[in-house]
């Protein structure tokens, strides 16, 4: 499978499934309790960010999680964490299954996170961006008691615009930088992603969130792109002026969040390493899987408290993970 | 050309022209003034090591110096900096032919450094732990005055015995992670390494320099690798538990020599990220060279002087150095 264009840069594909699940049920699909199955990879920043928001409002028990491993192959993510290489629910072994029960001719990208219909078996969303902000506003009916307002509505403005910034220079910038097929390309998006990242810290060391006083869908976002620098994105995609952990308040932002219930514990840097070591062969072709870094800095006190803030505003932290959810103690950073 | 060999530990081959230049001529090349050439690249830390020692000692005018380009060809470093690619002094475009009008046979690997008979054309020794060595025990009479001692008697063995671990833990160490054709194998060298270098830190967070209270062969030794550690081998060979800005001694260490002239001066960091990401295309398909690391921290006070000792011993450091081998200013660190 092959990632770098040569001659060109990159470009993700952003075509998705667009269909939505919503209260009113536009689309066909109405939400509902136990109906959908939210399918992940841990390894994956876009899905991370459905598993961190999913926690964090507290639907496990509304919309089930199934977790792909973290090695696909090139035509699809597998479920072959699962005792007989099946997803207990979907009793499928490739997320493929559920995109082609959709579309037996679907030509895109079989991507995680998606949202299958577990009735039909079919994928109803993969449209990553669009995932969170449903669970946000579209599941309120099955969020937990003192689930935070994650895209309230009068500071969705501001979200947005960092979020548009923070994707096309962070989130997919790594990307960019990484899978460049030229040096000019490359040096764009190094130039983009460190410059965003100053800019993150000048705004970050006046307030303690991205946004307001409390988490947001912002954070959420930056966050997994975080998570995934130091382990990832500084050697395997050169984003290498500096790691994370030289850049002292984007460090002690990240550590913030790390720290926070439903941010660390949904980490699986092992998963994260796997993935991306052995699956972009054309970048890594030995697909050897570095032991590095050391993340027991990311534990250290941050004192992110002294800007003030209220991570949940006026609601609480999640509870303990359900044991099925839990990330095994030797694959957490 | 493949560096890794999938399958296997990578094993570096060690067979060298071991014929020496000394004082007695006993191989047939008496240490002469002006006769021979140091063909080196910026690059290559082997290379890096001579280029360090030849100025630490004042021989640039009785060992004249040949500087290939970083990115050679499958057969052999060349001379592509020269105005019309030809060393203006061996009048000859390609290393290879040093070697062969030694050999026309020759078998290994055409290696820098390489020290060349400039009358007949012909490498005399590419054996370049040997080389240092003979640069300050061999060519005495030709050493600066004030000069340092960095191959003292008295010292030898402590000196040889840190050596020995440093190639084989840091210096080679740092190939045998990167190039390494199993998981095991990197893991075996990438373990090593590190239990290396936090053994290093131990030993000088007691004492100056490696080796006694002034600088060696030793120092010279580590120096060239950890001058290459966060631009090359941390990302490209996957060392990276750590990045050497991140090992609080090791990098005061580091800064120290850096900051002392001989040492530094002699980096080319633009030489050493293109050999390394240009020429391993089976480890780096893209060839894209990164732009990190940031090094604007070298420069920083080292307060390595609270230990004591001399650099330089009895001696003095090295003047300014001559025009045409300053590194030009925007590839320095």
């Amino acid at each position: 499978m092959s990632y770098v264009n040569p001659g060109s840069e990159y470009r993700r594909d952003q075509r998705y499934l667009t269909t939505r699940i919503t209260r009113d049920g536009r689309d066909g699909w109405p939400v509902e309790s136990g109906r959908y199955r939210l399918v992940v990879s841990r390894a994956c920043p876009w899905a991370h960010r459905a598993v961190i928001v999913r926690r964090l409002l507290g639907l496990e028990d509304a919309l089930s999680m199934g977790i792909c491993g973290p090695v696909h192959d090139e035509r699809s993510w597998t479920f072959d964490l699962d005792p007989d290489g099946r997803d207990p629910v979907l009793g499928i072994e490739r997320l493929q299954q559920a995109y082609l029960a959709r579309d037996p001719d679907y030509p895109l990208g079989i991507t995680v996170p998606a949202v299958v219909d577990v009735p039909t078996g079919q994928v109803v969303t993969n449209d990553f961006a669009q995932i969170t902000v449903d669970l946000s506003l579209e599941w309120v009916r099955f969020h937990r008691p003192g689930a935070p307002e994650l895209y309230p509505e009068h500071l969705r403005e501001q979200i947005d615009e960092v979020n548009t910034d923070v994707f096309r220079d962070v989130n997919n910038g790594v990307y960019r930088a990484g899978f460049a097929g030229t040096q000019e390309a490359y040096e764009r998006a190094y130039t983009r992603l460190f410059t965003r990242l100053d800019a993150l810290s000048e705004r970050l060391s006046r307030q303690r969130y991205l946004v307001g006083d409390t988490l947001t869908e912002a954070d959420v976002r930056l966050f997994t792109t975080l998570a995934r620098f130091d382990a990832v994105y500084h050697g395997h995609f050169k984003c290498n002026r500096s790691k994370l952990s030289e850049l002292p308040v984007l460090f002690a932002y990240f550590r913030d969040l790390f720290q926070t219930p439903g941010f660390g514990d949904t980490v699986d840097l092992v998963h994260v390493k796997e993935h991306y070591y052995r699956v972009h062969r054309d970048i890594n072709p030995t697909g050897v899987v570095p032991l590095g870094p050391d993340t027991s800095t990311w534990w250290a006190p941050h004192h992110r408290e002294e800007l003030g803030g209220r991570p949940f505003g006026e609601g609480t932290p999640p509870g303990p993970l359900p044991a099925t959810e839990v990330v095994p103690e030797d694959h957490r950073p």
